[in-house]
């Protein structure tokens, strides 16, 4: 792999998401040797992914090359790999380029789409955790209306344009209000010799409200606002099966659709040599102390999704999102200096910012521990927020530029074709996770 | 393909490329039915493609979607659409999604890299005529950084971080010009534990100057910036084999290089039934009189680099660029009009607007009738003509808000191994043209 030893000690550090580039950068000043390893060469900021695939943002614009968030750092070091296997014993890791020692070790390989072992809708289902994923979407939504067009069946083509989209938590409610957008203003613009009126967009939840993880009111509103978007919100409803045509629940229900996007779950992305069941919780997430240690090791680490430290607030973890990642990793960052220079370790905080979903143009809810607002200024707010987490000036500008076009215009203008998904996965749809 | 026989006469345009969108643009408001068949639903700003190869530009932002260029116009469709075979004797084209009868058709299919029958070239080689297919160059050439990391051999190393371009044409020129920029600017500071000192960009150029198609002076001054950022000019030598590794030319001089960029020429994409002997000319090119009609057809016209108008002052047709494309597109189109209504035909006159080529920051050579100039003013006159003829007015202000931050902070921030190459093209680089 071709890193020096150093006299300091060597903090390896699994994955750039969130967790990891957080962590690195409270470390990268200090007095260790940093390896950063992830397999791809950029940071994705997952939030907006949905924005990507709905042709609102394009793909570069949130993702940040890892080389240059900590450009400048004698002691960093980044290589494009995957891990392997971890060998706690020895305290080394296999990748496919090579084996290396560590001092330290962060696993924060985040979490990928979890199909619950069922496989026909693995098979036939689109994921959306990263650009790759997003962009296929993308292809295939737009290669779905190309294809209506040229139908004279008027069956399969509702099932082109019928949209089933399974999970209601922030992923599955954003893409379906972003759908609807779509719908309803470039769709008959694009498409005026289509009834693009008959297109549907369903939004299938298995509990009975969508946003289970917020407060009642964001639930309720966030409902209201995707029904008046015209999407067709149904709750109580799992979805059991998928053959790339019909959708198969537990109900009476069921749909013929093109498409289903999954995002009714995930799991950890756990790493031969530490996925025992001993280390793993449910969702494979590993078990981690206050001060994100993994149960049993002193120098192995879990930060972000993957990582459950469970309390008494959080008896199943911190929910899997940005802010614990981000919290955690510059937590743990603090104690590595902490342990380097011999200091009482800080036990882990986790301060609640809140939590937020949009769903439209002017339509977003925000829930904060002692406020909770919907609407206009909710969206402002989450426009805001989004903005100021997305890593990099350039990017900002960019997005923030898309956005007032979009919202001025009624448009999006990424909606091309890059590279089509139909044509490369005839068979089957499962992709290698990207 | 679901396209309603109208009493208007159907004009079926091959092509969304710069000639087939001028034409279209000139249709849309006048009694006929314009079909454009393209195989992409965008379209695409090819001379900045080497931006996106080099992370400086985001694909996205020199795409645009065909539907959104003529929304609005009730008779005009759009399909996507491969065509198979034109048969002139009853006025049907073949395509993938059905067969359909034109009243006039106009080929604008453009052109594809061309070979010259050099298998060993065509399959290691990297073409950059497409969006997808810069893609891939950009992920090559971080791929090979990423991959120099790794190596102890330094032999290796020197051949991955060794860059062949042939072609001294506008493509090999800015390519190279903004491959030295990277050198000198991002991959020091990226790549700190490397030598990229020991990058080499080498532009190779079978004739006695780079840049043959526009004066001496700017060929003189290209060469001169050119070496000014590091790149090597080779001459008056033209590349012969190339089996990934090894670069054979017909001198002694010869390169051990894992990239090669082939932009040493091009050919019209010609289509089957259209196909003969007698309407070629030299590069597939049709040829086409001064209405741009395609010899001996009254209602098949051609226009842009798949069309040779053969005059005294162009004998082998006008330059394969964008602005002979538009001004014969908007030529015909305005003739189409004129043979609908009855009216004389007016010959096409190219108008010269000169031409122009940037090779990095404040270095640029442009030739027009009266003026040739070269420096810092040329190149804020390349910016400006390419910001001024980029289509949609987002991807202007992204495009500008790009470069003004490129400029500013010496940097390219999309430097993302999105889809990598490698992987996915392990045997051979060919590539179904995309």
């Amino acid at each position: 792999m071709n890193i020096p030893q150093s006299s300091f000690p060597r903090v390896i550090v699994i994955g750039g998401g969130f967790g990891g580039i957080a962590l690195a950068k409270k470390l990268c000043k200090k007095d260790v040797q940093v390896v950063l390893l992830d397999k791809h060469n950029y940071h994705t900021f997952q939030p907006l992914l949905y924005q990507v695939s709905t042709g609102g943002l394009e793909p570069d614009s949130i993702a940040y090359p890892i080389r240059k968030v900590l450009q400048g750092y004698p002691n960093f070091y980044f290589r494009l790999a995957e891990v392997l296997r971890i060998n706690p014993d020895i305290r080394t890791i296999q990748t496919n380029i090579g084996e290396i020692n560590y001092d330290y070790l962060v696993v924060a390989t985040g979490s990928e789409t979890n199909f619950f072992g069922n496989t026909s809708i693995e098979e036939n289902s689109m994921a959306m955790k990263s650009i790759p994923q997003s962009l296929n979407l993308r292809s295939l939504i737009l290669e779905n209306f190309e294809q209506a067009l040229l139908t004279d069946d008027l069956h399969e083509r509702d099932s082109l344009m019928n949209f089933v989209i399974v999970g209601g938590g922030p992923t599955g409610v954003e893409l379906a209000g972003a759908l609807a957008e779509i719908k309803k203003g470039i769709l008959p613009k694009d498409y005026p010799d289509l009834d693009t009126r008959r297109a549907q967009i369903n939004l299938v939840q298995g509990g009975d409200r969508i946003l289970p993880a917020m407060s009642e009111v964001a639930s309720r509103k966030a409902e209201r606002f995707l029904e008046k978007l015209g999407v067709n919100v149904w709750k109580n409803i799992r979805v059991e099966a998928y053959d790339g045509k019909f959708v198969k629940t537990n109900t009476d229900t069921s749909f013929e659709a093109a498409t289903l996007v999954w995002a009714a779950g995930v799991k950890a992305i756990c790493i031969e040599g530490l996925d025992a069941k001993e280390f793993l919780c449910r969702g494979n997430r590993l078990r981690v102390n206050e001060f994100h240690q993994v149960e049993g090791f002193a120098e192995i680490f879990a930060v972000g999704d993957v990582a459950q430290m469970e309390s008494e607030e959080f008896p199943n973890g911190h929910p899997m999102m940005a802010q614990p990642a981000i919290q955690q990793g510059q937590n743990l960052g603090e104690n590595l200096v902490r342990i380097i220079e011999n200091k009482p370790l800080k036990p882990f905080i986790y301060r609640d910012k809140g939590s937020m979903a949009t769903i439209g143009r002017n339509k977003a809810v925000v829930d904060l521990k002692k406020f909770k607002f919907q609407g206009v200024f909710a969206w402002y707010v989450w426009m805001f927020i989004h903005l100021y987490f997305l890593i990099g000036f350039r990017n900002r500008v960019v997005v923030f530029i898309n956005w007032v076009y979009n919202y001025i215009k009624f448009d999006r203008e990424a909606r091309l074709i890059i590279r089509p998904f139909k044509k490369q996965h005839q068979v089957s749809r499962k992709q290698p996770v990207e």
